[in-house]
């Protein structure tokens, strides 16, 4: 089986090669600057790796249309970032440790670029349906439904706006839909088990959301490239806010260990396990900051 | 062969399941409610009547998928119309008549009800993709073409915002490639000849850019439902600024002609060379303003 080195090399060479070809002499060049300045360099590529991880799991059988539906995730979250950074939501100055698009680019390009990436990403998917069409084609409204309406992360970030959003609802689509679909799409892509490789998903997403509320209160914009304590300047729900640090540590450790627990018998069952075990230590803020903020508080054991 | 009126009532009614889809109980519903203020009423729905006119002409043997695109690139311009509209390129207070979606419900929400749109309509086509697996493998990449980069929509959106665009490239990319996808994947969903029928979207496009440049300098605000002089207020490129009003309608009226000329031989041949004359009219600002702005030039006889 690919190792995870092999699995992320492949990542990065497919995104390159989706970019390269949105940047084809004749296109407007600074759309196109703008798209690959917010996909490369990546932060840790969680999702594709996770979706790719899957599918090696279960196979493998159809790896470049495992590959599509990987880079399709991170194009989608790459385009979900650009536009939750922009002036109308948080208005972001730093986002993976550099200006973000709107920043460097302008306001018109980065809505744009978020719009250019969520079309290649479909259009990634749509090439490879002829080599597994009936995968294809569950895969893509696999993958579409996590990011559009009603459910996706779009509704996630609109929840945002309504007067009356339910924390759980809100964190499931805003950030537990596209995992889900990372480890859904890659089974489906491999022709293996979507259901049980979703509660995989759903339970890493949850968790992923937790370890964000926790580094949005405790954690250093400059290490994490991104700014803190956003939640409380938008009065946003956060799960610190709502059930204090060591309640919100001791829910990631429990909604981390939910998600090995439920990593299916499978041929890769223990590097993925692994995988999740050295992801969920990436999601803890550093260790020196945590004891800084809150001596005596050990927020970093998490699994 | 089916009528106009019925292929106009396909579209409606189809549109309108893909909304209602998108609006489940536990979406948020400010966000369901801009994406239908968006798609509905619609205006002259010129896109997708001539994706189905153009399957209906080629045997409509699969008419689920040549409906998914006909919506899809409706959904996919309704999308383009609210990103457009935004602060930061036009700010327009005005779009079919009423308020733009940003004016209606908020910059946040506009921004995410085009990106659910985009993401709408490729689950739409997705959907299909079992009806006829290679002829929607290639129509959603005609698709995905027309509106992403690097010569689609997106890409002649993107032009506004580069110091040296070429006009022809720019009018090519944002308002013909939609328009050659119509027809393009109209025929391609019912298994026709894709690259004669490109032929007639492009020359359409061309068309329709030219009108709207004309009607941008002497339109009425009031009847069109959107502002005027808007290429002159931006400094954007302007077939009447480049050739005076007479030039303009004069390469209009040719443009109509060639595209006329150029429907191949099929069954529906006759109906649709109506339904362009008959849209070119529809292109053509009334004869009172421009007879105001211009007396004694004829800028409606366009074809």
């Amino acid at each position: 089986m690919a190792t995870s080195e092999q699995l992320a090399a492949r990542i990065e060479q497919k995104l390159h090669q989706a970019i390269d070809r949105s940047c084809k002499p004749g296109a407007p060049p600074n759309l196109g600057k703008a798209m690959g300045y917010a996909v490369f360099p990546g932060g840790a590529r969680i999702r594709p790796n996770l979706c790719l991880a899957v599918a090696a799991s279960c196979g493998d059988d159809q790896p470049d249309l495992a590959d599509a539906a990987a880079i399709g995730i991170e194009l989608l979250h790459c385009a979900s970032l650009i536009h939750d950074d922009l002036p109308c939501f948080d208005d972001a100055p730093i986002r993976r440790g550099k200006p973000t698009v709107h920043r460097a680019f302008g306001e018109p390009l980065a809505v744009l670029a978020g719009d250019a990436l969520i079309v290649l990403a479909f259009e990634a998917m749509a090439r490879q349906i002829m080599d597994a069409p009936a995968r294809a084609a569950q895969l893509m409204r696999i993958i579409a439904g996590s990011v559009g309406m009603p459910f996706g992360i779009v509704a996630g970030q609109a929840w945002e706006s309504e007067s009356d959003a339910i924390l759980a609802d809100y964190q499931r689509a805003k950030t537990g839909s596209l995992f889900a679909a990372a480890t859904e799409a890659g089974a489906v892509a491999a022709g293996g088990d979507s259901q049980l490789w979703r509660i995989v998903g759903e339970r890493l997403g949850e968790a992923y959301q937790v370890a964000d509320d926790i580094q949005d209160v405790v954690g250093d914009a400059a290490l994490m490239g991104k700014p803190t304590g956003v939640d409380a300047t938008y009065a946003r729900p956060n799960m610190v806010a709502q059930q204090g640090l060591e309640g919100a540590t001791r829910h990631l450790k429990q909604l981390v260990t939910d998600a090995v627990d439920s990593v299916p018998p499978c041929a890769g069952q223990s590097m993925l396990q692994q995988m999740i075990l050295n992801e969920s230590r990436r999601f803890a803020p550093p260790p020196s900051v945590v004891q800084a903020q809150k001596a005596g508080h050990d927020a970093t054991s998490l699994a």
